[in-house]
């Protein structure tokens, strides 16, 4: 089980500590994606050496391949992958209700089929948390439906009801004497009132650690940025508060103003294996002609191996000529862009100058950006 | 420059020490090939941590992508992939003579297309040692005609011939005063009496060290373990003797049986991307259903991070799962097992034993290898 204590405080942005079976964790705390307990090109030591405390495995992907069963044989999640730190594993239910044509949805679940071979299969809340104990993870999720942004408001009410009544039953499904710290999600689009209906009715079931589900699923950034001001005050102060899911480095300093904790996204990884690299001068596109002669790193204040070791014009032929080691190196540096972020971040809340420390981020991105993407 | 120096004897076989401008080499070596300035999916913390003494690049690929220019303008090859130890450079015969079809020889030299965008290129004994010098490596290979094993006699004579011409060439446009030490590269296929020819022509121009090309074309390997101890010899005794693109383990201990120093080969790096392990009890697949739920290491006598780290049955789920992990993995545990396999043939020389070493070295791969490929 857990146990969170806030240690600082700055406005609304709080530092704290998560404290897990595998390890405490130094929150507001960014989580690597390892889909199929694999942090996709990077291994456990790349992901010590740039400080990553918490990884997030993927139920839907390790229902399929290797199966919970195989997972829970080799000692779970963590020891599985060969990280002996804190893993998390989300329900299963993001994915799933991502399969929009091969799934159908009742009160008692969600019937759907593999995208690898088409079987048949179904994730009930039972199943879910059932499934989740057996990967053995420090931190599970809740089942619940997650709507894309524009779905109706009459529909948006129908599945909020019914996700907190999976909340119930997920709650009462799970062992809460077990090593595993089940947290609830709180779903109700862009819309506050939902939001606050939700937040209640999860609230009120005492979860160890509550989540806001339902962001970046296809509304504009702005608005995601609006509304989490007004709707992460609807969740109980003294649980860690995690944003599924997001988001840019942006949407990381504005979730941690307005009081969230943990977030995970595969777009740090994702757009490194595309050549996108974040750097504290704004993001650059390595396969750009003007890094071809280049000899600086990536990002000179970066302390990662990446940028430690290699050159832009390096890594760019690397990227160029398919070489595999682009991904791991590109990989690489953009988690360690973010993990730097995030530790800035407390270091600036625990000094009461996280607005500063924001602010500085952002103009030195606005400084650089617009010049990349003309030159792209 | 070079210097070398043989430390011990055992048989035919020797311990030997290479002093290159980027560091010393104990020989015999293998020496993982960086194709375009990359082991493929291994960075130099790998390298440096199985001990990896040298690596390998193909001018050819490096002339095409990122061009030697601008290898030069980044400090040479070392430098350039971030690697601080010695390099090696073949002289892009090899490749250039693969591209069948695609290229036309003359006396002077070979015109050729890039397989990458067709442009019209040529090498000659010249041009491939200024590129070669432009890339900076410490050792660099004579630019030689490598014909096919099922090439006629006349052909294998009339090729040996020109072959000694550019080598002439070659050593005619070597700065012998720079960093850059020259090998001569004898051909002559399995015909002794050839070999015995180009020994003594490239010999005469007594280069820093001697290559035996023209192995490994398309032979059966036991023509090959049978012509290497009449052939090495041929070589002077005090000189660096180095087998290009050689080969299996077993390759590797009758070369160095026969006296050869120094080995080079796509093959721990390439069969790793398809999932094939080498191990000191012989081949492992490791996409083989019987490994799903093998939790021992790759190899229990193996000290790799791989080995150290991961299970037979995690490395088999991320083969399976296409994650771009299985291949730094696949690939660091086959380099770790070639190095590990070159480090043991240099104590056992040291100590005398080197005949024992290598018998039981091939008696633990067959112990297995039948079974395993049964299965597969």
């Amino acid at each position: 089980m857990i146990s969170f204590q806030i240690r600082a405080r700055d406005g609304s942005a709080r530092v704290g500590q998560l404290t897990t079976p595998h390890g405490v964790i130094d929150t507001p705390v960014f989580m690597p994606v390892g889909t199929v307990a694999s942090v996709k090109a990077i291994a456990p030591d790349d992901l010590t050496a740039i400080g990553a405390q918490i990884v997030l495995g993927n139920t839907y992907h390790l229902l399929l391949r290797p199966t919970p069963e195989r997972v829970a044989a080799f000692g779970g999640l963590a020891k599985f992958m060969g990280w002996h730190r804190p893993t998390l594993t989300d329900s299963g239910g993001f994915q799933v209700f991502s399969l929009s044509g091969r799934r159908k949805l009742t009160e008692e679940g969600v019937e759907f089929q593999s995208h690898l071979d088409g079987a048949r299969l179904s994730l009930t809340p039972e199943r879910a948390i059932a499934i989740q104990e057996q990967l053995g993870a420090d931190i599970i999720m809740a089942f619940d439906e997650c709507p894309p942004a524009q779905s109706t408001r009459a529909y948006l009410e129908e599945s909020l009801a019914r996700t907190a009544r999976w909340a119930k039953r997920c709650k009462d499904a799970w062992h809460s004497d077990g090593p595993s710290a089940l947290f609830g999600i709180v779903q109700g689009a862009l819309d506050l009132e939902l939001r606050r209906r939700s937040a209640e009715e999860i609230g009120a079931l005492d979860f160890p650690g509550l989540a806001l589900g339902g962001y970046s699923v296809g509304e504009a950034p702005a608005q995601m940025h609006q509304s989490l001001p007004d709707t992460v005050p609807l969740l109980p102060d003294g649980k860690p508060r995690y944003l599924m899911g997001v988001g840019t480095p942006l949407d990381l300093l504005v979730g941690i103003g307005a009081g969230l904790d943990m977030f995970d996204c595969v777009l740090p990884t994702r757009v490194a294996r595309n050549g996108l690299l974040f750097t504290s001068r704004g993001r650059l596109v390595i396969k750009n002609r003007r890094y071809a002669d280049d000899q600086a790193p990536v990002d000179e204040r970066c302390q990662c191996y990446t940028c430690r070791t290699f050159t832009r014009g390096y890594l760019r032929h690397l990227f160029q000529a398919q070489e595999l080691l682009a991904y791991r190196l590109n990989s690489l540096h953009n988690l360690a862009y973010y993990l730097d972020l995030m530790a800035g971040a407390r270091k600036a809340i625990a000094g009461g100058t996280f607005g500063a420390y924001a602010a500085q981020a952002r103009a030195g991105w606005e400084e650089s950006l617009g010049e990349e993407e003309r030159q792209t």
